[in-house]
């Protein structure tokens, strides 16, 4: 057994922190920096991409050959807690959602033409992508069964309609994978297609007001209205859709947990700072006790969370789909970013509810980790039904 | 023992109630009605107010012969939930903070010729008002003996140095009472007075960027420079600052536990009308046994903040201060106004996250909750402390 | 509204918390006083009875023309809580389950041939009494419906056979009510007889060992193999089987509050005492801020848990059933009664997880709080079905 | 990276599974097979012992040489979960509390004179041991500072005087550790002798009742009035009882966490077999999603409680103190315990709450958990000191 990185890993990981620490996190304090959703403005983006590619530290879980770092699952999940000590951080990185998760799809499941056209700018950080797939009531939400958006065959083209939300990034994206419905097979109803932007026959109907910081393009409503797309723009087979949602969703849960992490992080360290020189009825807070035990609690769940993630990571990087392992790290992992959010803003009072540190932009971020990728009840009925089944296994205290 | 409403304060609740559900919230459908910081329109709100006024459902804290209806503590609870069903409720019918708790001390303490020129305006509607007291770091947060802010005397005027922040309603308010050091006395060293936004001598130094959603006038950072405050619009004696903060403070802290129910309130009802209608593998939520259970902890929670909130309203109708029954219901309710807002976001999945229903809203609203007028952890340890003094009496278990 | 007790009520509470604590409370601190169940030694509790009938401190639910005092619902809450400080405390004022419950109900329904025959025995206190409904798997637990112990007519007499457990009281009980199947009709399948301990054709297979403290005659597990009642030892018509449950059950699940507040009182009270005097590191417990928020956290559940229990008393004083109420209030106070016992351990280290206070009996009694009369959950998800299916009168803020 | 165990430490754990499985979890279902304090009785303990030396599993945490398995600490985790699946478990292996601590200290700090004296007995299972330290009030509790009793040096002996309590397994052992005072310099006033049951000038004044199941010798009392104690059986160093204690306590805090996590499994366990089997309006437990959310919370529990153990375990035997690490361990698996059998209790019902099952055993014994070696509260607030001291360590997101 060994809890510790391995040494090529934790010397990477003290570049990113070093990096984000001295050259990202400053830029946080002007905001000239960001726009009005607080995402870090094109022109600063553009020179810190430079920066990060510069320093060796790009796209850390795409291949080497395809102009990433190459790296493990838990060699990712080590950097990404880093890069989201800031909330710019990802982007700067190429290591942003849901960008990331689209490139490892691509990356593992593309045809080398279909690569060329859809990934490569990708990873170069030229276009941004999107993942078209959640469907409002009463299609498909978290039940992908309901989907309604229909692909129907036309020679050698498909032709798209129905309708999008929820879908992040859209209107930043160039690039676009699309999950539609191509027959009523239950386990093979579904397949994926990639269009551009500038292809005719859909429309953002609107880029749908949330709690949360909008990330870069928004959560936008899509309407497709005869979209064609050619066949050689299919990715996989047909029926094959939500075997691509699963390939993408594997590590996308758990990228989420490694920036979840990042940004919990972030909210002790800022309360940290501020119980140590905030006074009240002359004692700092930091000297009392109940605040100690706060502060203790969320140390040790992001502990907690970090050893759920990375013993997933480690199972993913053994070739096993890592199911279970994924799920308890994304449930808990969900409930640590909100705590820490929550202990940070409730210990700096009104300056934790401003804007003047990122801990309300956290906090509004965090509602949305118990809901996205399946929710945290949903989450826990699938780990009871596996548990159910495994009895024996279970019961003869081998969980592995 | 009676837990009911009398029956001509259930007759207003029963008119307000449909008030509300009719005139009011309808208009939160169209964001024509609303600003950016999602106050409602000045427009809107003029007509609002000239219905509420002519159904007679105007400024109900306020007595009778200042031109409100003159209701007791307990009334006012009963219509203020009412009221907050709707978010832009309170303002409608002259209900909002922070001018009905600064109606409510004007009309105690200030002399005739003050509630002329201070109080009359606001109970019209005519002009809005800010409570001016809370500082930044190292001053008086929550702890007024910290406070900074001097009133200097010269003559038969005082002049006003020093800085205040989360000024709420500053922006837009045209009256302000100001709370300021005037001498070093640990218990009388507070002095209170009142000033027109038109004097110079101070000035608003910025609107401070929340996570909430900003009432009217949002929260200032204020500085002053030389503020000259006749002696006449001193409020009480000099001194007596730190009374005018209690006696507003006294039915302050009630009327948030009174307007967080509403809101509670209609987070539930929110929830209630999506899961019985959405549908996930075949079942409506509304029949899922753990959704089942959330609602019912939500619901039971709501009526246990209104327990607590009406046994302290009764208890200061009575003439007591209510401390320990005001502090109680401030801590619960609070806590129930967030759990009723997440549990509503967490069962409208992505519709409960975006801006398609006021649950963002009321969730980003009730993370200040914990906060304003004193931590929940502050308030707990006081009531430990007449725990421990009382002790006898808690033994022969009568908290009366 | 009124949140105040009526004079004559508040008179009597004052008499009982002043009786316990001065006559009862002291008997706990001799093992001499009580046997290996920790029930009250007969001498002693025949000699705490005379004393209790003396000073008219009996039988509170019972009407004043059997035997009792006639208290209202309100009253027997006032009382219940009282007597509870003291584990010993229900027996001596013949209040305590199952035997109140069963007088409860025999009072209301049965004829006055039966009253004379069954209940005024339990009244005066010369027998004890037990209530025969629960069987073990696959029998009726939580679900009547799945009942199978059955009641054959045979002429004027019916013929018992079946199964049942955790029959409380039923070792040391002379007259027992009993459920049996009668027929196999849906909603009018069981009917109520009484039996004797005396009479032939059942026994008591074991006293089942439990981990809360035995109250007196255990929670038994009892076989009938052929008891034959007669037709006139029947309560109300046949059929009516669960309408005897559920008015016994109306009020009994609400006794069982009345009681545990008491209990949680007595936790807190154990507690106080310690803190105030335990110095750790210097300071005394009581001084330190996380104590304080455990105390004040605790005194806070107890308020809410008798703000309930008296909503629902007074209810069941109006003649309404009360269910929402009751079943609010149950399921509260089971969550209040546990952690009072768990903090009061906490606070009290080793000495509280120790005999020589009586919270670890608390403790253990209140694990199956959750449990009796019907799961918390359970009650939940009927809450919930009573809040959809009143969505109007829900909206309509009107709860009452 | 690497979670996974040791091939040799996983064939050791599959067999002591099996063992505890075939062996001695039968056992439990006999009433002759323990005493009235639920401890196995002496002859079937005995044939037991026997068993587990021929199969090669005794003592794992003892060196080869001198009779063990001689484990690493991950291994000693792995093995310890296993054997306490039944609440027999670890006496049968020689792995229980006190024994085993005390075991491992006298491994690591005896003289070979003091080991063949008095630690080889106990490694053969021919006596039992005890460790004396705590004390009432106003002695040494969690504050050893505040210790009373007192070592006076008699030329070449020591002659002891004062009270204990809380010492656990004191009547079932032959041979004592002892922690007095011999000064009263703040460091260095404490130090560890040995002495014999058969040694005059002490007495167990009585075994303290408690709540939970008393382990074999109880939880007793002592008082010393005079005992001589010669200098060659003094531990370490005069001075030395501090760090005597702490060796010990190093490790013995995590076993605590390992046999916490074997009997929360089991509690799992039992539920789950209930659960497949016991139906409620027709359909099992196991199909309400509520009922599965609650297992699928204890399995993730459980599964964290392993991983912070296991990297605790990890750490020691590095060499490190592994405070932290063993800390955050402790305080995490004493509340899943406690989790565990409250929701094996409230998912098996009034089955839960008798002693058909061993989860009512597993409750009472889990109350202590929060308590011993260090409440949870305390072992926060430590976590929260070192937290502040290494803020620079942990801003670099290095916690190794």
């Amino acid at each position: 057994m060994d809890f510790s990185l391995p040494p090529e890993i934790e010397a990477l990981r003290v570049q990113v922190a070093q990096f984000v620490r001295e050259r990202i996190i400053p830029l946080e304090a002007d905001p000239a920096n960001y726009d009005e959703h607080e995402n870090i403005a094109p022109a600063v983006l553009a020179r810190m991409q430079q920066e990060a590619k510069a320093a060796g530290l790009w796209a850390p879980q795409i291949p080497r050959e395809l102009g990433g770092m190459g790296l493990s699952v838990v060699g990712r999940a080590a950097l990404y807690e880093e890069m989201n000590a800031s909330i710019f951080g990802p982007a700067c990185f190429n290591a942003a959602a849901p960008d990331d998760g689209n490139m490892t799809v691509l990356a593992k499941v593309a045809t080398p033409a279909q690569k060329a056209r859809w990934l490569a700018p990708i990873v170069e950080g030229r276009v941004r992508s999107s993942f078209v797939m959640t469907e409002p009531h009463p299609g498909g939400g978290s039940d992908p069964g309901m989907m309604l958006t229909r692909a129907e065959r036309r020679g050698s083209d498909w032709v798209i309609h129905g309708r999008k939300w929820f879908i992040t990034g859209a209107d930043a994206a160039q690039h676009f994978i699309l999950i539609a419905r191509t027959s009523d097979d239950t386990r093979k109803g579904l397949s994926a297609f990639m269009f551009d932007r500038d292809q005719p026959g859909w429309r953002i109907v609107r880029r749908i007001p949330i709690m949360g910081p909008e990330e870069h393009g928004g959560h936008c409503e899509l309407e497709f209205d005869g979209l064609v797309i050619p066949d050689s723009e299919r990715l996989l087979e047909v029926g094959d859709g939500l075997k691509v949602t699963q390939i993408r969703l594997g590590t996308a849960r758990l990228t989420h947990c490694m920036r979840w992490l990042g940004l919990a992080k972030r909210c002790l360290a800022i309360a940290l700072d501020y119980v140590g020189v905030r006074e009240n009825h002359g004692r700092t807070l930091a000297s009392i006790d109940s605040v100690q035990i706060m502060l203790a609690e969320v140390a040790m769940q992001i502990e907690i969370g970090r050893l759920l993630t990375m013993r997933a990571a480690a199972k993913l990087d053994s070739g096993d789909f890592a199911r279970r392992e994924v799920s308890m790290a994304k449930v808990f992992v969900a409930d640590v970013l909100h705590r820490a959010a929550d202990t940070g803003i409730q210990l700096c009072g009104g300056r934790g509810y401003s804007k003047d540190t990122p801990l309300e932009w956290i906090y509004r971020y965090a509602r949305q980790a118990r809901l996205v990728d399946g929710a945290s009840e949903v989450h826990k009925t699938v780990l009871a039904g596996a548990l159910m089944r495994e009895r024996d296994a279970f019961w003869s205290w081998d969980r592995r």
